[in-house]
């Protein structure tokens, strides 16, 4: 018997709780972990789930659609099918970090393939045996570099997709592709230092501290729903550089736990904000 | 209309949760918030829930009563009824930061009143307008001195009791007379350096962090279930007086933390552990 | 005898420390404890150094004079006399916490006088038994409410002038009467959210981590040398009002932890940016 | 030119500063960085300097032996030649991490080798082309075992060892063979949990918190002096197994940091306590 995911979100109304453990309690299916959040300034329902499948969830699924409002978002999970695939440029600290936790079988799903628009991390992600992509952007535009991508990420059908340090701008046109399903690791602690360069930003502004940022991919450069953010104490000894390197770690362990959160379907998005279960 | 607070828990089986938010639906009462966790080492539940009180709450009590298993403990708690009272000896940083809080109406409840076994913290007190018993123990057996503690206790009859650095050990009798509703702020990060003189033993051991344990006062001194714990950074320039500097900021904060916690009743006891929903 | 600290800086050459340490040397000064710094990018040599006075501190500072380049900047302090004065507005956090801590003796000086443009704050300030004086801003421009306040500073010649959430903006005027030594607290993990209602916009951007940050007063809003800075994290459950009641908390530790930097007089200011010896 | 790091330690005695900072005026070499600490219960000095080098280091030497008091403790060290070999069992979070960052040229050492009484991890090591030792322990004493490491540590002749994850004790021969030269990860915030299953006395405990602990080992098992240590929060969802996990990546960042320091050569070690300049 393995473990699906119920995730629920709808306008707020009374006994949603109590008809949705019905349609599970009718079904003979025990809850393993249960959340439930009404925003009050929105007035909406979230909840996630965890149940012990017993097979019958095609039937579970009509249910809890008959049992709910027509405009409730209904997602039942199997956790164990999300592969992700990974896009990086040349810095390999995010990328190493992943490939050393899928190795570790830390995360709850697979790295199926790395995209890059450089060779220079082929060598680390062999080591991995993990298939390496490198696709070139020279003289190329912007979507035609996309399509290459795009042709090699329609193979692997990924749930999700990580830019660990992707120093390229996505078109609208990629993003809408895999809405909701791209998360990004911002080098500074969003909104502070949007765009480039963000550590000499950073330095010239005399920061005391510096963070970085996992964010959902949207159509607006660095404005994308936040899931999780962190810091790390700096002080005047930080050059931009002595500040990058130790962004380094602090960008590192952020991208992790986003994607932990993500892959275990722990994260709503609802206007541009998240709603994270953990 | 008001806020009430239902906390339930009990050997898990499979149902509860529909079986619970059906009471209330039945009884038209919406629910603010909801937080359920079933304990996968003893498979015990817990289910903490806040909803709009429309005056019902006696026949909703028989009903959940009547609804869930013998077993359950269930409690509804009316969070603007819980005064506390704080004993304190000579330190003045934990008892005044909680008399600001109180001032500046950030804690869910109100201090009735303080209760030392010196005076030295009387003008403190008395500049907030709270009364403040002096109970000296010179000369007196701890039973004895406790006995006129309690006098005062019965008289305010407080919902639950902290010690806000009270340097005395208190006796099992004592301890079960407010049976899980004494909060102790521990100097250390327990279980490290039990006892008294942590800071000095820190210093000696030459750790890189210090830290502060908020607890229930159990007959086993510093052995109580753990509410909340913080660190805080220090380094070799540290003697054992400037970890005991430092350390007081921790205590403050974490006394504070968990404090809110207790009376806002979001901790449940179970087994010398606490289920803190947060 | 008593500590002095010796402040000194000026551009990086050759044999600094040696003649800087030389000169006490001679004066049969022991060196208590010692930083330097040299900023790579600026090549300024930045030296703070704790010394027992043995009463000749005027021939000591001729000699510094004579032995080090004419654009040092030399500075003796005597820690024992640094009286600083607050302004506050209606917010009792900060202000409630830095007169706790003088009244626990935890600072490094002591609070002169509290000057606020409301009453609000009157009870709380006579409570701790120090002058409050209220300056009310009806009906005045600027300039004309702040002749009243600096009529008072005036009196009580403050060392160093502390903002605990005054929530008025200084003009240039009174900033460079007091230049570098007033202190601010900015609710929001500057250079994020500037500006008024920091967490409105924090709530909005759906951040998931909030700050506040100490820093030195200049002409230009917000954007003053950062003394300290805090992080605290937050989720999808707190509103822009519960945001704002966490960060109270932040605000508190981080002002109190700026003001005991500045007060032990650990803080360079060189070019909108700080050099912190701690 | 390339940089060298003074380390010296001794009894404190007034002008010291001043004699080394003149041999390095004398010889006309600049101090790029300085710290100083005098331990006020000990009086003892400590002093890291670092200076460019112009390749009169053993004049500069036979100098700094003149001109300081006998006891005094005098190391110049080249930070470019430091390697170090790894000894590792079977969890490959903290050696994975560390090659990664060898493979990232992040420290300021090498990876000579890894040795392990398992062979686990040989993939792994092999994937970053390091040469990996598998040393069984079976049916061996723990004295013969450790011959065979030693053998093979000689040949590499590394200046520190680090044990990451390595789960065997080590002999006071063996210690004492490579005295203040091995670390060791400690799955606990020291000195709470010593000895085996840390994260399960942990969750028995109920803590709020868990650590690690990066320390130079001693002939007394988790006694040795500690370098650095970090945290982080768990809850009540937390079993030992997630601890365990969560644990993970502290134990990889707290190691981590700890190596870079003492590759650095930032950390004396004095009395079972260390001194750490960063």
């Amino acid at each position: 018997m393995t473990e699906k995911v119920l995730l629920i979100d709808c306008p707020d109304e009374k006994g949603l709780i109590h008809k949705i453990t019905g349609v599970l309690y009718n079904h003979d299916l025990n809850i393993t972990s249960n959340n439930e959040f009404v925003d009050p300034v929105t007035d909406h329902f979230f909840m996630r789930t965890t149940f012990g499948d017993n097979g019958s969830t095609e039937v579970v699924e009509r249910d809890f659609r008959n049992s709910l409002p027509p405009a409730a978002n209904i997602r039942l999970v199997d956790l164990r099918r999300s592969p992700i695939v990974i896009m990086a440029t040349k810095e390999p600290h995010c990328l190493g970090d992943l490939l050393l936790r899928d190795y570790n079988d830390e995360l709850p799903s697979h790295i199926s393939a790395v995209i890059s628009n450089y060779d220079t991390l082929e060598p680390l992600v062999q080591a991995f045996n993990i298939p390496f992509h490198h696709v070139g952007h020279d003289g190329l535009e912007r979507g035609e570099h996309e399509k290459g991508i795009l042709k090699i990420l329609e193979k692997y059908d990924p749930r999700y997709i990580v830019l660990a340090k992707y120093m390229r701008i996505l078109t609208p046109e990629f993003v809408s592709r895999y809405s909701n399903r791209i998360i990004n690791i911002h080098h500074s602690f969003l909104p502070a230092f949007t765009g480039s360069n963000p550590y000499k930003q950073a330095f010239k502004r005399g920061v005391k501290i510096i963070g970085a940022t996992a964010h959902i991919v949207t159509e607006e450069l660095d404005e994308g729903p936040i899931i999780t953010q962190d810091t790390l104490p700096v002080n005047h000894s930080y050059t931009a550089k002595n500040m990058s390197q130790a962004g380094r770690d602090v960008e590192t362990n952020v991208l992790a736990k986003a994607l932990k959160l993500v892959l275990e379907e722990r994260v709503f998005i609802y206007k541009n904000r998240t709603v994270v279960f953990n």
